[in-house]
């Protein structure tokens, strides 16, 4: 297998690098507080997608430039809201759009590699709901602006936040902060939960979310992170599905290596060497579920 | 169109008033300690179908007398459980039962304003499964004694809290207050993350809510508010499926007038003066899910 | 009806004891650190079943010898990952395995009873997900380390996990739980709402648990409890039709003893005695879900 060069995709709105086996998504919009435009959407939505497949990569951070004005101010609103359609949503119909940030949202949400958002400034809508909520992990700046203000802009919860905030918080906070649109802190009650770590000056997020991430990938197995994602997130509706799932998942793992590897490391009190990746030793059981089509235009719930 | 009058609707058991855009529905069974009734059902279930629909209101404050002996004190007991029944249940089968309170919380939930608990005294079963969880803040005393003692009782978890509660605070919290029946101070580790904010006076709680109120009513869309409740509330049960129910949600949205006045007020660094209505600028796209019929008295799962 | 004799049931791996109406089940693998083994997990099953349908018992309380190594180290890898399957494993195929921590989840999950984990000591892997999370309440010991590091041995998140976890306390601390494997104390903001209570020192935390487990049998009825329990995790899908689940319990319950004796006594101001068992007073409209037969090797999802 050859691994793509991260350097030569043309994306003009990301650099993509690599600190093996993390990979570090940088927004690279400095100059307009990193608002998000449908070139940026592109540019994420291909960048997830080679990094999935990618068997270097194990961890992969979101970040942005610490001294930006902002990790991501929102949508870009310069031309008003008519730049959201695209050629083909003027060819098929306005009511075929499919939302840029919900796009995002998919691609990490999908990605069977750990994700972490380091949120090292402000964020607002779409830098909150398809830049920080489908990741697994969230390291921010305590001095971080972060807002939801849709309902105080004419438009209401985007990018899948109605589905992923009350999951994440529960639907008490959830409710109240899409309601309120309002500017809250990391330390605010109503997020309580979100941020696995906080950091008071901006440029530290990064750096911890390195360290973090490094620790992860030298001691976690890869499809081990792939399957217990799946059973997260792709789970059954009821406990006796859920453990005819995992009973599946169990099965299929101890007889791969890093199962293998896992216990005798154990019995031997050293270190983890796992080598299993997700391209070839990924059950094909993976996935079991179906997934809405919603490149089809014609795809409707 | 014509406006209801709220002050000759006939209710016995509560008080609307106007401070337009923000209602208030006061609970008027101060001596009988706001205990829950057939009746008070009634009248709280008609205003609220009344106020869903009146284009002056924007946010809903359910409230009690503050020097009342409490908020609610639960079901009315007086002359046993046999005064839940209605002529209907009877003639049609007491199996064929709907609970009075789980229909109060229909009512809130289904009303696409913002509302808001204004808890100014202590509240006790349906004074907190029907009067408070289906709203959408609750604001409370510091003092107030709250109670779900179903199971100390004989009966259990009604008024749809087995679906509410569970969503808004988790299954821990959620097992532990409804097996428990036990009392509990706002600031308990179980209640935390239902209160969006505590008062230490009992005549502070609805001023707060109303000044709350006033100002999300002032910078907040209404067919936003509506968009983003049913977004929140009744999403899809896959996060694909979310994508495609708020892509039609934006693409409707930034067709309206407030979407085009939120953007330009946020170039002109303004406040916004939106001007859609629930009644006419909400897409017919919504509602998008079936409501089984719990009116009719064959309705099964 | 004869009620078994828990001392006679041949159980290697626990002793089952009565101080009516609690019933204290402790594991007994001190020696091997109460280590998870299938002897155990039958053991287990066994014994939930038996108490779930002993009208004595009001609340199970499961705990460990406060003076073991652990309240349970999870699960036994001194033999490799092959012990885990059983001579039907291998005549069905190894796809059909039923995960053992799993089974013992859905026995204490199903129980109707009030189930209390009473964690006097360090627990890892299946001793939290099989025998912790599937109970009503947590009751913990301060200094107890607490882990679910499955992707650190290559495995993934067993015991239905992927269905409690994200229920019980939302899913970004599930998230970070699971895919970090570290270890946490009971005090750990990812653990927040997890724990009922807290004791500093190992040997209070099964008396505590005796006590809250005493009050709450004499107080609460049984039938009360499994209703609300059904309410709670067997609930519908929509706020509609819980409506109609928890309005035909209100109906089937206000006809019983219990909600007769609960009125009577909030009148009296006096306390209640209950004597509604579940064997016989429970509606048959319980269960009205349907469940996926686990045991049944061919059930898929």
């Amino acid at each position: 297998m050859s691994y793509p060069d991260y350097s030569s995709q043309g994306w003009q709105n990301i650099t993509v690098s690599l600190d093996s086996p993390v990979a570090i998504v940088k927004l690279n919009r400095a100059k307009q507080r990193n608002t998000f435009t449908n070139g940026l959407e592109q540019d994420l939505v291909a960048a997830y997608e080679l990094l999935d497949l990618d068997d270097r990569v194990h961890v992969i951070i979101l970040t942005a430039d610490h001294t930006a004005p902002a990790y991501c101010s929102g949508a870009e609103l310069n031309s008003g809201w008519g730049s959201i359609y695209s050629k083909e949503d003027e060819l098929h119909g306005r009511h075929t759009h499919r939302d840029a940030g919900g796009k995002v949202t998919l691609a990490i949400f999908r990605c069977r590699k750990i994700t972490i958002a380091a949120v090292n400034g402000h964020a607002v809508g779409v830098g909150i709901t398809g830049l920080q909520l489908p990741c697994d992990f969230r390291f921010v700046w305590a001095g971080a602006k972060l807002a939801l203000p849709f309902v105080r802009r004419g438009i209401a919860a985007e990018a899948a936040s109605g589905y992923l905030l009350p999951r994440l918080l529960g639907y008490s906070r959830a409710v109240a902060l899409l309601l309120t649109g309002g500017t809250y802190s990391p330390d605010s009650p109503l997020l309580q939960g979100l941020y696995y770590a906080t950091f008071p000056n901006r440029e530290d997020v990064l750096p911890a979310a390195l360290a973090f991430s490094h620790e992860l990938a030298a001691n976690t197995s890869q499809t081990s992170i792939a399957w217990s994602k799946a059973l997260l997130w792709r789970g059954a509706d009821s406990i006796e599905g859920q453990h005819i799932l995992d009973s599946r998942g169990i099965a299929d793992l101890v007889s791969r290596g890093d199962a293998a590897e896992g216990a005798k490391a154990f019995k031997e009190r050293r270190s983890v060497k796992f080598t299993d990746k997700v391209s070839k030793d990924l059950s094909d059981f993976v996935p079991w579920w179906t997934e809405l089509d919603v490149r089809q235009r014609k795809t409707k719930l």
